[in-house]
């Protein structure tokens, strides 16, 4: 039986445990220092406090005391915690990771190296576990979209396992498939990893056409359409910048993920607070006090750099230099920034 | 200046008008034996029946009976009646055609030849003028994520042209853009021309993830956004088949025409219907004595006998071959169909 640890008790990591258990998998999941109540709601079989979803009770829960006791002997670490924390908790699990036959990722974002330089999360991964002496085994970028609440609750799912080992993205996607969460593999695990915390950002773009929508009484979904579409096609662009394959983007991790990110979740209403007029600081402000985070703010200001290192030009992706700088504030009209980054030119 | 010529008063036909005008074009629109209402409001400087938008006043009208007038001099024809009008204005247009530098195509569907054979329109357009001896100028696709009535109210607009002859379809970009009616020039008539019917048809497979919402409480938004990537891959499969380029469904005439149609309209209102439970047959009378015109219904008839005559394989287009099955009624469970379809397998 393989023996899995998830790391981090929040909504993905928490909900993945289901589909494995229903796989047969022997599933152990680790809350950190943050998510001692959320341990407690598992094992009270109370729903999962983010999800609403109850979590097997075949899954054998610790805290965050008992860390090198849960990755005791595990074939799979699940990283699952936010991106803030990857560094600091793969630090700590580096023993049990180099120890297992795979690392999946299920944390999205970018991370900034020692010197400032933006990495995607497996290079982070990798440069850790340098640093440190140890060496990891495949790291399978798990993307694509992925409510967390319907991946726990059995709701029809589809995923894409990316890893540079095509056949260990087979193995696994063989292994803990379900009637419910199905699961693709992919040889592109920069081109899955890039696509996640870039749908974010476009999302935002995504929701300013309603924005638009709401503070005019006319829709714009002509505009909406053709942001969708550059949206895609500039995710494969950045995608191809860091050595991926063209075609994912317009897959799972691509066009399906930015489909159910775009359109719902609270980067799109973010997008919406901006397309209705708000100042993008207040509007940020204000769902900070509702408790709402805006991934693809930060997300944003990362990608930038990023951007920036490789060399990628406004001409490539227009419409993520148009979001940075709504972000940025300063732009009065964003109907026409958005609309001209995303209408064709000649 | 281009004296360009619409055939059909709808709502394509008359929206288009207005970014011509705006171009600089000298613009002329025929209005059918079935259009007098719609050329008499636009007469009257009202609201277009079917868009609620104000045509230009600088449009030229004609009726029924002024064909070969409206005709006359014209360097561009565009044809823009519905697909079933489409052989028989076809044949009724052909002197001004022939004559004419270019033919766009606005008009979408699938056409069955006299042997019942289905062809895109542009093929039918040159069979038909073959056969009363003529020849056509190069056709231009027009497609896209284009809502007629914000095309013709101005809103941010983004078409693509494909034309066999790139040259062509780039020289009517240039010509025809403005600031906020935009064009995409492709050498992919094929490409562009498949993905108008086909978005009608997978529309409904995306109605019915919110219908299961509907009949449940639960949001089925993974299975929507797997859905939609299907639909997406389908797209560019179906055009291969057909000799079209893959990355056309990924752009503009695919991922962004199914955006627009997947979210909204009345394809997608009847996949809802379906996902609430009620059956194909009922549900569609529904709708017509509602006077909605579900457009994908009769497009995924003739698309399953021109997946015959292609030879494309359920394991190809699963989701298409789903779809077929429930509109044909006998499916029970209309979300295991889908599920099954468009769900990784392995």
């Amino acid at each position: 039986m393989t023996k899995v640890t998830v790391l981090g008790a929040g909504a993905m990591g928490s909900a993945i445990c289901n589909p494995l258990v229903k796989a047969g998998w022997d599933v152990h999941l680790w809350g950190t220092w943050l998510d001692d109540h959320l341990i407690d709601a598992i094992d009270a079989g109370e729903p999962h406090p983010r999800t609403n979803a109850i979590i097997s009770s075949e899954v054998t829960t610790y805290r965050s005391d008992d860390l090198e006791q849960a990755l005791e002997g595990a074939n799979v670490v699940i990283l699952a915690v936010a991106s803030v924390g990857v560094p600091k908790v793969t630090e700590m699990a580096l023993g049990g990771m180099s120890k297992a036959d795979a690392v999946w990722l299920t944390s999205k974002g970018f991370n900034p190296d020692p010197d400032g330089k933006i990495e995607l999360l497996p290079a982070a991964l990798r440069r850790i576990a340098k640093n440190n002496g140890y060496t990891l085994p495949p790291i399978v970028a798990v993307a694509g979209p992925v409510k967390a609440n319907e991946c726990a609750t059995g709701e029809p799912t589809a995923t894409i396992f990316g890893c540079s080992d095509l056949s260990v993205a087979q193995k696994y996607a063989r292994e803990a498939t379900t009637s419910r969460y199905r699961i693709e593999a992919s040889d592109d695990e920069v081109g899955v990893e890039i696509c996640a915390p870039m749908k974010n950002v476009y999302a935002i773009s995504l929701g300013i056409a309603d924005g638009l929508e709401e503070a005019t009484g006319f829709p714009h979904h002509n505009l909406k359409a053709a942001t969708f579409a550059q949206a895609v096609k500039e995710m494969s662009v950045l995608g191809q910048a860091l050595g991926a394959k063209p075609e994912t983007a317009f897959g799972l991790a691509g066009v399906g993920d930015l489909e159910v990110t775009g359109l719902s979740g609270r980067n799109k209403v973010y997008g919406v607070r901006l397309g209705r007029g708000e100042a993008p600081a207040e509007a940020l402000a204000e769902m900070e006090r509702l408790e709402q985070t805006v991934e693809g703010v930060p997300a944003a200001g990362y990608a930038k750099d990023l951007v920036s290192q490789l060399g990628v030009t406004e001409e490539q992706v227009p419409l993520f230099f148009a979001v940075s700088r709504i972000l940025d504030g300063g732009i009065d009209d964003v109907k026409e920034e958005v609309a001209e980054a995303v209408l064709p030119r000649h």
